[in-house]
């Protein structure tokens, strides 16, 4: 449980970055050395490295590393965690919706059926 | 398109934190009293309302101002922009397994058709 929520502090944290997620896009075309990351950015390449390190301790990037180059490999699969937060909590709050759908398709039949079994002339019930 | 990228740090910010996620597991039973949403966590007032205003900030909470008492209200609707954007990258890399899978079954296909027109006796093509 602790694991899972630091992962997901973790996870939330590194998309919680514009920059973070233009390079999660980049990398889902394909690896990326740092170099190239970095590049579309206005920003240094020690800044670029402080997202890249970010965005590999939620284990959403994988670093390779040959002689000088570091090239960097997206591993979407941590996201999964944080869409099932999300949808859990979605599901939730449309359980919600779905009770009140029911409660107000309940008064429509008990009106229908007050209706129904009215006597002609009898006073109509409030609605 | 700022807008949005803004909204979506600040939802990624508010989530990536197990006090606010639990805060909002709270109210998605129902309105709290700034008070009522500190109360199960060892932290201070002064804590919890950084905390509640980070919600603030990202569109998660309403808060009503009685008098002294302060209610806060889930909105869960911010959420969606959240989950819309794990959603279109679980989407891309789908796609990308997608394409292996077609690949692969062309592949098959392929070694398939060389065999049943391979004349009996003609070298095997390399997998």
């Amino acid at each position: 449980m602790v694991d899972t929520s630091e992962r997901l502090d973790a996870v939330f944290r590194a998309l919680a970055d514009p920059t973070r997620r233009a390079m999660l896009r980049e990398l889902a075309a394909g690896p990326r050395t740092v170099g190239e990351l970095a590049a579309p950015f206005d920003i240094s390449l020690a800044g670029a490295s402080k997202h890249i390190q970010t965005l590999e301790r939620a284990g959403l990037i994988q670093r390779k590393v040959q002689g000088r180059v570091h090239t960097c490999r997206l591993d979407a699969r941590p996201l999964h965690a944080g869409a099932e937060w999300i949808r859990h909590y979605e599901r939730f709050w449309n359980r919600k919706l779905d009770v009140l759908d029911a409660l107000l398709k309940a008064e429509d039949l008990g009106t229908s059926a007050a209706k129904s079994t009215r006597k002609p002339g009898s006073p109509r019930r409030k609605a």
